[in-house]
């Protein structure tokens, strides 16, 4: 049966990256071969589900593949027996991630979607949520993977790795982002780049990037500039200081080599355009107009443009070669199992991994910068006490995940906006707020 | 010949402290037979030498034992054969203390003498001269224990252990200080008092409080005021926070967790008294006074009251406990081995340590607090890198150490301060200006 | 109530060692105050029992001290609120063990009591009933300390630790018996004598003896006769292999490095006298002749000639340090925690502690051998598989344990010997016959 | 320059395996741009060298390709520039090999090319030359990768890598061995065929083996016989033993689970033919008559029959990855790097590494058999010293080594026997018999 074709569960299936990923499985069809794809979001979003499954169910009846397009609110009916679950999730939607953006900035703390006191909440509110689709993994489709999209996706990640049995692996499309970058830069193919990644998710350096053969690294780390996020300002680099890093920093790390800059930056922003979570949210209404479009059985151009390019990209790729064995290397967030010694073993990190049959094996590290040991150690204490957080529900040791964040030095700042921070995600915290 | 008594040389022997060493050596003197005690200091400090080595022979004479004291400028002659070499130095005197407790606070960093940016300035003065001893010493007394004092113990210590072959243990009053506490607020003697300490030189968290066999560890996390030292502010620990930190933190965290408030009381303090060095300064220029009268043949009280208490008692301690090999416990700044299973074996680590015959080795911990793993990582990574910086004088590798301390999270700030700072400190830094 | 005094409890309290213990008993009274002696035996050793325990009553009259003997086959109401609990068991008596030393012979295989195809058996035997009391101790008096004598000393240490919360130690005769005779050979007290051990019980190299702080090692590493217990043959050590090894052997260490010598010495000494087992059986029935004399009101000398001389002296050092945390060092079967960096942390090892109140600190290793690595680890593997032979009775992990011990190298012996050797103690191994 | 092809050196270049390395050249010429092979021999083997490189360039001439056969004994202008050098040697040629597999049959101990005291010998002789290369190379070609195939491959790669600064790999042809032979078992492309290797070069265990996807391994595990090479005996495997080992294991292991067995056919082989060096001459002299023949210009058939077959394809296979840069996977002998967590990092082991251009990385090992570890760290152990006695000459460090091979467990058998294998190679061990 299995050999007649795979089956697909889309969890948080009616975002707007969806059509990406559909285009994916039909680009790639010959070597993933797709029979049925459950697209699966829960009623509050039913309305977005059924928009982007219509433009999914088109793009599928135009390139005449044999593939079933389901869509559904019932989580179970769609993992069961499935080959692949993908999660792509924001638990209290937008309105949540405005919250995350702006409360830390009354107490001059940067407000970020991912890290910092904001990443902290998103952790909190996910994790249980990505916990239980793990229970129902474990007893319908215990031979899945779970290719986990969801942010913050090391967390997520070290979290369904720590506390279900379920094989999962955690995805993120800045390593995509920076191969399409410097394919562009240098006017080669992907293929020719070769990059090393050391750190944690949003929180990496690349200590090696040969192009065709070439170091130019030294090169990069003479810029000033370079590869960045859409989401993330633009500031150059002190060019002293990311000469002498030893690795190209993942944009992400400016919050942390130049807080004050970007907290005004920050700040600066909110006062000009309210928060950025509206701002985003004003791009997918456009693109969900464009998606009713009943003419419309192809990814609109507009999509590529959003901050997260590229990642139904990494997630095609990433079942491709699970699927078919092919051991390439993508980097990936997977356990440490030794690779950075001075954290545990079964601590996420984001590295380049072997994809074999039987799944990732992360690779060896060329090199370490001595510079950054300290600094990911510091986000992993923070991310570990962050996981014991939102399982245990526990506000003690959520006080100390966020007082030893490095973006938040000060206990008695850290103190009260845990609390107005906790209190404004109530209805998503019921391992805080148990009675309701 | 040795056994007929030791030779102790104590280095920076002009120091204020000497006169507390001396009289531990002649309370002591049964255990630990001292022949000769050879005060060194350099040409600078020679009329302070003079005054204090006055006052030792004063109060030798009045003991009666045959402990021989010799002052001098030459210090091969003083490190020659001796069992022990203590050193208690000021690299650039009170006048750089001074540098580096004010230029951070025009960057708005905190200003500090033995964290932060002045104590990576004062590491970067002292490492050089303090393995310029080394090198004596392996060639002179290839055998002695160096006790080294001198601030900050911990990377001074790690870089000794690191650079040369001497045999070194790194010493802090903390400790002993703690203990002392202890006893007064719990009415006993120190031997019924059991602690046990995890960290780094001061960067440590005290997890076993044990009073008479009780555990008292809850009780005091439940005060936010309690142990601190006299050049530390004693604004108190948010209750929430140090409840649940998991264990006792060392004074010198309220830097690291309370930056805010540290900063604006130092802002304060500076605007009100100038420099905390000058006013150390007044009080040992009154303590010289004191020593400079022939009619005293004993340790003034006054010097009790002064930040370093207990320092001369914990060296006695430990030259007492090697030259017996009695096997006690004691606090010790000494090589990680292991014992932190994150860290680096040659890193110093302050622990709990059995010292044996052949020397401390340090305990397997009870218990390391989670919360805690990364800042202690953050803290021996800029350690790491400033004694790199130090023994080659790069300031690449001066500049990643300075934006990796924790104190110091922006990088465009980092780089103007360091280098004020570093010109500051021009005739005190030939590696870095090796034309000056 | 627990302050008029300890209650101690001696599972295997009807063996011919117990006067020692309890001469032991009486003599530190001081520092350790029992106040209730429970001897407990099983219903086959009541005889056995009667006897120890009447003199053991009359040993605390003559003594005049407050402690009340108590002996009973009820084993659970000896356990309960105990704060020591001491096993010296043999499970299948000494019939049992003769069939351990006979068999292997048979094979061409050393047969002995402690290692190689016997001592298996033997772990095989005891395992389950050791963790039956830790069962008792868990419910009944969870903060005891378990001291087990009961040998393969090292294996039943390590199956208590891994699979109960049970608090235990594991204790053998050989190193107090070495520092006793160090002290005979050398004239001098055993206070100044300073030994550190390296390895597993039975299987462990003496690095470093120190004798009033003079190094002897070399002097003891010349001589080819040296330290040995009276169960071991003394045939001398290959001076040019002793004098190198880089540590002072243990006398089991024999089997493994004299092999042919000692399996020959054993087949003539079975040849010559039957098993050993039966040698032992009438020492015993002598001692218990004598122990039933009602006018014997001490421990009689024959008692020390015994192999297992000092058993009770170490027992009741390791009770009194523990009781008042005086923080000696003694060498002790504990959880490794890091010490041998090549070897699981739970894995059992044979080195110095410090004795502290809260459990014995395995101390860091001045020198691990180079040579001695790959023993230790091959013994510690077939430990482990034994470990988890016993726990699960499968025949399989056990027929791996036999064939990976280095004294049982032929895989096509190791198979049949097995089945012999199980089938043979198919009334002590239930987990390995299920029906009975 | 280089642009334009290869150099190529291969050390013991008058091998009779020469010319499958020349048909491997030849074969993948367009992925491996061969532009000169150099083959060096020594005087002694000058006149092999001339027979087996007149047939080289004749393969290479019927071929039509451009690359230049040279032949010569300056090994130092075969080194410089080189881009791989391989070693292929034999010091003491056949006749040591001879010495090697049969003195230890005097004793009572199995008698064999690369293992136990016969392998020891052979790299007490072959370190110390295989390190007067590295040296060359360090001058000469510093960049060059050698590929070491001299036996024992595993030790003498460990000795480059530690003491010498040389990029070197070990090979052996036993892995790709177990891969022709499962693909002619199983009817399926090697390339259908995925094994994961544990341990040791001759010392290994295969832990995985999938063949087109599907797991193969519990079915050969159930197989008395299986996979074996030409040099040794084929007796079956005991079935409960090799069912229940977790892993297929090499066919040298015999050699440790069936010591008596191999020893009884070793004797039995001895008194009918002689020693196998003799049977394994005769046979070269014979392959040598064929390469004699001016009229062959290709690899002939009989050289395929030896036991040394495909290593000429796994060197070709492994040049051809390295210069491109492929990211597959071979098995070969690299440095433990924290692979196998029980060994040091530098310690050489067996396993799969992914080919980079940089070199291999040793992929992380899906399960680690716990049977196995002892036996893996005591022939490591055994190892180590061996090298350390190759380097110094050191006979103490020499005997440790004997005494600590698990196929020499006697000390009194071990230091006669070592004597007379140290006379009988005294003129290839100038280190340990300075003046001869």
């Amino acid at each position: 049966m299995k050999k007649q074709g795979l089956k697909i569960a889309v969890i948080g299936g009616g975002s707007s990256y969806t059509p990406e990923l559909v285009e994916g499985f039909i680009r790639f069809h010959a070597e993933l071969p797709v029979r049925e794809l459950w697209l699966v979001d829960i009623d509050a979003g039913l309305h977005k589900l059924n928009i982007v499954g219509a433009l999914a169910k088109r793009m599928v009846e135009r390139s005449g593949l044999p593939i079933e397009v389901h869509l559904t609110t019932d989580r179970r009916a769609a993992v069961k027996n499935a080959d692949f679950v993908s999660t792509q999730m924001r638990v209290g939607m937008l309105e949540a991630r405005g919250r995350d953006e702006t409360i830390p900035l009354k107490y001059g703390v940067i407000g970020q979607e991912t890290t910092g006191p904001g990443g902290m909440l998103k952790a909190l509110r996910t994790i249980p949520v990505q916990l239980d689709i793990c229970r129902d993994m474990e007893e319908l489709a215990p031979n899945a993977w779970l290719l986990n999209f969801t942010n913050p996706a090391g967390m997520v990640t070290e979290a369904i790795q720590r506390h279900s049995r379920v094989r999962s692996i955690g995805l993120c499309n800045a390593p995509i982002g920076l191969t399409k970058w410097l394919s562009t830069t240098y006017g080669t193919e992907p293929s020719a780049i070769d990059t090393e990644f050391v750190g944690l998710n949003h929180l990496h350096w690349v200590t090696r990037v040969d192009v065709n053969g070439d170091d130019k690294l030294p090169e990069l780390l003479g810029q000033t500039e370079g590869f960045t996020g859409k989401n993330v300002p633009s500031t150059g680099w002190n060019p002293r200081f990311i000469r002498s890093l030893g690795g190209l920093p993942s944009y992400y790390l400016k919050y942390f080599y130049m807080t004050d800059e970007m907290l005004a930056e920050q700040q600066e922003a909110f006062r000009r355009d309210g928060n950025r979570a509206a701002v985003v949210k004003r791009v997918e209404d456009e693109l969900f107009r464009l998606y009713a479009d009943p003419d419309l059985a192809e990814k609109p151009k507009q999509l590529e443009q959003r901050g997260g390019a590229f990642y139904s990209e990494a997630a095609v790729n990433l079942m491709k070669s699970l699927h078919n064995g092919t051991n390439d290397i993508q980097t990936l967030n997977v356990a440490n199992r030794g690779t950075l010694d001075f954290l545990p073993d079964d601590a996420a990190i984001e590295v380049n991994c072997l994809v074999t049959k039987n799944g990732p094996l992360p690779l060896p590290l060329t090199r370490v910068p001595e510079n950054v040991k300290g600094l990911i150690h510091a986000v992993k204490t923070y991310e570990r006490l962050t996981i014991q957080a939102a399982v245990t529900g526990d506000r003690d040791i959520a006080l100390q995940a966020m007082v030893h964040h490095p973006l938040v030095p000060n206990v008695n700042v850290a103190a009260p906006m845990l609390d107005e921070m906790l209190e404004a995600n109530r209805a998503y915290l019921p391992a805080f707020f148990p009675q309701g």
